[in-house]
């Protein structure tokens, strides 16, 4: 907290802001940057497609003589543990598990021109430099830092569109600037597909690159100003092109304005002087034409200071939506948990409404804002249903943006994992249709027809992840995806949100189809054995399958254990299959209490120790509605139980504060629905299922000028047990709440005591959806 | 000839076309296509940007162990004197003596699949097939072949901006196509730095690719019809990429409807049958929706023949600005030099409007047409020129692209040699100036504060060329430049025709600079020497010139003899120099008539053994002005003489018909000049110089509806001297006409004869344009 303080301090004397805590203060977003978070500590606007933010270590590691990037520990491109900074690149996932981005980097210098990075072992080898956690101040939209080998500080901000720097060079020192178009992260050798830069005159320089990274190609486009003129300037291109074009007829080293390569590497001069030197960077997907628009109308005219304060207040009135008190641990975990929901998805498109779409073609937007960074898998669990409370205009953009991936897509298949025009593919099912059945069931001013098209067409690629023989079976066989079980399961709950939708908009045909589908994991369950088990296409099951190992055993991040509760759209027959309330009930105990030897965990991909309960793994996210499933038994307490443990141990306001990969907002967002006492345990449900809240107060300022409070005034790490529950006064018996509840804005009162109230029983009209055979 | 009437009774029976004889007809369009000609016999329509044809053999040959590209010979994709077909690419260039292009290859197989195109040596080694010139068939807007190996007959046909192919195979075999994004002409290992594709719906696939190669980064966006469906594909990537996304769950190698690589070969089946496979293939620069859109306006629901006859229609009327008489291969010559100087420059914009900048963003064309492909060293000479005279609407299109060009580079530069949105800084000088100052001239309606505005710009360059040592020193220095002389000598004449410009335009502060500067070539001209000489910086002479050697003497694509003429815009000032008009004649007669001993040929690129005459080499540009230099002596007759021998020795009806690179038409258009009997000395003035008819008849049907004809009834070999001259029926006495004559209408006859008439003298005031000091 000392640094929060100090950040507070200079916030309130350097920018003259009104003296009153402020969100923005509670936000520590060092939570994450260590381990596993994959969190970085840059400034960005709230959904900016610029996060502007130091690289500490993303250069190729020599493993047996051969150099590999660091796909997976460098995805943020940040490691806290790391004692020097590369640079200060512009593009940044926040906590995912793939690595890509670190577009357009830029290092201060003084003295002696280097123009490689140099090595984490060696600093001085290059253009980075060492620097001390002591002098790094971190806050939503500003980034701070001194960088020792050359004592320049360093200042960072952002808008949506653009990257602001401020370098303080010694004042008797020439200012000097590397502008490394080769940097990325995950930057294997030819990740470059080709980099151009042009020096339209002594302040403005604008370019391009085209990376082959996670995405399969990605068009970075930029436009850079300056606060005062370049004196000189040069380039060298790590790899010669074979041809050059007449280049070779000029000196292109020095002040030649305009290069193309593959490697290219550039610095800039400034005179010297006390004036410190002000970079604009903004990007652009569509051209350079469209980098120079969005840099003249977010910042064109405005200083550092007032770039700062006027992100500053984006992220006041986007932190404001939620009010609450708690101690200053706990509020630094909720807003930073809020700060983290708004970062991806991020905005991509220019400022006049252009944008590269999914066929990589330049489309205009009409009539909505396009995004992108969408980790679906991850975020259609809370993310998504999160927004449809607190943003609902950005959700509606959001799903907007998804229908047009949709139309533009050659597969006909809404996002699976996309970024920047790209679909990676990345992890399994068509989460999409949930995000959609969920903006459906909430009321987003969506084009339903047309969404329900896309959920049945994106339900139907026969050569995705077999759904072919998923649909002819009712269950994808183990012969043919490792991963069989895992996908038979969240397909069942996919379909379901078909199902789902087509009964609201009165198709039954579409229903019909879909409930069929929607009871699959039916197919996947084992009874013999008690769990989801992968199955073969001749119906036999898979022998020995160990419950406990996350390989090879028919699932993906998570084992067993944990994927045979994923029947979300179904917990009461769940629990039949299981054996009935009580061996249901035994078996969720067993899941967070027994001893997961270390053997399991070290293959358990994405979390850190930290984050296991027993077997119950928190850092990935196929557990995350498990705890609230006792709400469905005759022992909901345990949830109340289980769920504070969960955010006591796994969400820390450190460095290593997150248990696993944030995962674009869904861990944090699974924080937030459980600090209210409430979490969707089933998008594309009205309804949120109550767990127990963990804060006193809370207050979400909705967006339709209404306000939701859940109060608890008693509750603490003991008395986590509710004893009663009001809503807006009257007594409250139901197990879940809906969404109008927390629209028509009101009252949550919790009565918490150190005990269970093991009275607080729910019949089966009280406990929430679960679809009926 | 028997090729000829072959087309002709081919395109009389099959087309059902009017029974006369057609312009296209006496087009030739395989002169050239062996040796240094540089053209290819494939298809395009007028100015198109695709010219569809034949590639021989561009892959890499092994040079010691490693593989280099073809770079020179296979300029145009084709020689003639080559046994096998690669396959049919989109895009070629028109006679450069550089390589690029030949993108989006396909080539129609039956039987067994193989990726590579397998070499000229072992052609059963790849896709490619043997084949004989007997089967092919090359006429304007329409190529065909018989495939030898597996007796596919191939149809070729094109649009502005689509390729149609029309392939029958075999009825027993399966229609088996390959598709190689890898295939280029230059086709390094590294050219491909992306390429894209899609599998729209079984009878349109979609796609790109970006290109490192002569351009330095080439964007070539595709849509692919075909008449029948596809009902297999499939691809392979010879090069995988890092990370290639998820595409490892997938088996992407047959019927996964999109890929992309560095690599990508792909395949595709139809159904066997004896309905030919009909092919549309639409190029833009600015997406695969802007291919779609060109696909959709040009040639939707348009069948292969009605196509072929549309263009040959377009080139017919093309083609009919000009009627002659002469002997077949004399016509031949004249159409298909006629034929040459419309394919490029090419229209560089889709339908709509929307094209590439030289900044490589994307642009909407207002108000005119935007071409690509400025080989402007050559072609300010007699191409524009020509085109002002002809096509008139063109050239105005292609000043308005050249002045967009200038308006987008970042060196405020107009086009030196670019193509695709490149600037390839090919050969010497700023010779846009030359075609904006002809423009003006001739009243093209241009924005002339715009023109004059670009000319002083790209004149001041400082670091082009040595523009800065050039304005400083009245030269530029040899110590600084290899090709200083050649660069100070044509700079002269660019700066003559600023100063020409800025008098018309009524300023004389720009006129005065720039007549200064136009007098520059005499700070090159070494009076003990008698010839143009490179010098140093401190004002000394290069010793010991070697007066006929092309290389390390200060000149470039030409020697001491070639460019010491090379002062268009003062040729009186230049006989002085040389000693007055009995030396300068004696230098002339010498230049045409003395020994080149081979050592010297062997260093002269560009220009095949019959390019030579003495030294004269016409194969190159420098030189093309010089027989009509004779205008200015006492002795005029002598043009007459060695054009005749220009025309008949190095203009020939066959494979090897052009003594050196055809440059994109300038060897063409200095042909259709001098068969008119004149040509445009100096661009910029509004005079063509006299230097006698090659034909009987020749009639310019101009497009404002007169006509101008040219009558020189006796005219043979023999006949080859001017006795006497009128212009409608007066007496006409100059030794040149104007612009306005022309474009008037009338009637300019020679009477000829087979002696010089030697009293044809000429006054001062009779002789063309001559700055004086």
């Amino acid at each position: 907290m000392q640094k929060q303080m100090k950040s507070l301090i200079i916030a309130l004397t350097c920018m003259t802001m009104p003296v009153m805590a402020q969100k923005t203060d509670l936000v520590n977003p060092i939570i994450g940057t260590n381990g596993m978070g994959h969190t970085f500590p840059g400034a960005c606007a709230p959904f900016g497609i610029v996060q502007v933010s130091p690289d500490t270590d993303t250069i190729p590691h020599n493993i047996n003589g051969v150099y590999q990037p660091r796909v997976y520990e460098y995805c943020a491109g940040y490691q806290h543990k790391d004692s020097s900074i590369v640079g200060f690149s512009h593009t940044h996932f926040s906590g995912t598990g793939h690595s890509d981005l670190g577009d357009i980097l830029l290092m201060p210098f003084t003295g002696k021109l280097q123009i490689n990075p140099g090595t984490a072992d060696n600093p001085d080898s290059g253009y980075r430099s060492r620097f001390s956690h002591d002098t790094e101040i971190s806050r939503p939209g500003y980034y701070e830092v001194l960088l020792v080998d050359n004592q320049i500080k360093v200042q960072l901000t952002a808008t949506e569109r653009t990257g602001i720097h401020k370098y303080t060079y010694p004042t008797d020192q020439k200012k000097q600037l590397i502008l490394d178009l080769n940097h990325g992260i995950y930057n294997y050798d030819g990740k470059v597909l080709w980099a151009n830069l042009r020096v339209e005159n002594d302040t403005l320089v604008t370019g391009y690159r085209i990376t082959n990274g996670w995405s399969r190609v990605n068009y970075t486009y930029f436009a850079i100003s300056f606060s005062q003129p370049i004196i000189h300037y040069g380039y060298i291109d790590r790899e010669k092109v074979n041809y050059p074009g007449g280049f070779r007829r000029f000196k292109t080293a020095e002040n030649f304005p305009e290069i193309g390569g593959r490697k290219v590497v550039s610095y800039f001069e400034f005179k010297e002087g006390n004036t410190p030197l002000e970079i604009k960077v903004a990007l652009s997907a569509v051209g350079t034409d469209g980098a120079v628009k969005n840099l003249q109308a977010e910042v064109s005219g405005k200083s550092f200071d007032t770039i700062h304060q006027e992100t500053n207040e984006k992220w006041e009135n986007a932190l404001s939506i939620i009010d609450a008190k708690g101690s200053n641990d706990q509020l630094a975990m909720l807003y930073t948990s809020l700060y983290h929901t708004m970062i991806n998805p991020s905005i991509y498109m220019d400022v006049d409404g252009k944008y590269r779409g999914i066929d990589h073609n330049i489309h205009q937007a009409e009539g909505f804002t396009n995004y992108t960074v969408f980790s679906v898998w991850d975020t259609y669990r809370a993310l998504h249903p999160l927004f449809n409370i607190i943003k609902r205009d950005v959700s509606t953009d959001l799903v907007k943006s998804m229908l047009t991936h949709y139309n533009q897509s050659v597969h006909h298949l809404l996002p699976v994992w996309s970024h920047m025009g790209n679909e990676n593919w990345c992890m399994i099912g068509y989460h999409s249709v949930s995000v959609l059945a969920d903006a459906i069931t909430k009321g987003l001013p969506i084009n339903k027809q047309e969404a329900i098209k896309a959920m049945v067409s994106s339900s139907n690629i026969p050569y995705y992840d077999h759904t072919d023989e998923y649909k002819q079976l009712g269950y994808v066989p183990f012969d043919k995806s490792s991963t069989s079980a895992s996908i038979t399961l969240e397909n069942a709950y996919e379909d379901w949100t078909i199902y789902h939708t087509a009964l609201l908009l009165g198709d039954k045909q579409i229903a019909n189809t879909y409930k069929k589908r929607a009871l699959s994991y039916q197919n996947v369950f084992k009874p013999s054995l008690g769990f989801a088990c992968p199955r073969y296409k001749d119906g036999s099951w898979k022998e020995n399958i160990d419950l406990l190992s996350t390989h090879g055993q028919g699932f993906i991040e998570g084992n067993a254990w944990n994927y045979s509760f994923y029947v979300p759209q179904a917990p009461s027959d769940l629990i039949r299959l299981m054996g009935g309330n009580h061996c249901f009930i035994k078996k969720l105990d067993s899941l967070f209490t027994m001893h997961l030897p270390d053997k399991f965990f070290s293959k358990t991909e994405d979390v850190t120790r930290e984050g296991l309960l027993g077997t119950y793994v928190h850092g990935n996210e196929p557990s995350h509605h498990i705890p609230y499933l006792y709400s469905w038994t005759t022992e909901p307490w345990k949830a109340q139980y289980w769920i504070r443990e969960i955010m006591n141990r796994m969400y820390r306001n450190n460095i290593d504060g997150l248990c696993g990969n944030d995962d674009c907002g869904q861990m944090s967002a699974w924080y937030i629905f459980s600090a209210m006492g409430f979490y969707p345990v089933c998008p594309g449900t009205d309804q949120y299922v109550i767990g127990a809240p963990y804060l006193s107060y809370m207050k979400v300022n909705l967006e339709n000028g209404k306000a939701f409070t859940i109060r608890a005034d008693k509750v603490n790490d003991k008395n986590r047990y509710i004893k009663s529950v009001t809503l807006n006064g009257k007594p409250y018996k139901k197990a879940y709440i809906t969404h109008q509840d927390i629209m028509n804005g009101g009252e949550l009162v919790f009565q918490m005591a150190s005990s269970p109230n093991k009275k607080r029983l729910f019949t089966e009209d009280e406990k929430a959806y679960s679809l009926k055979n």
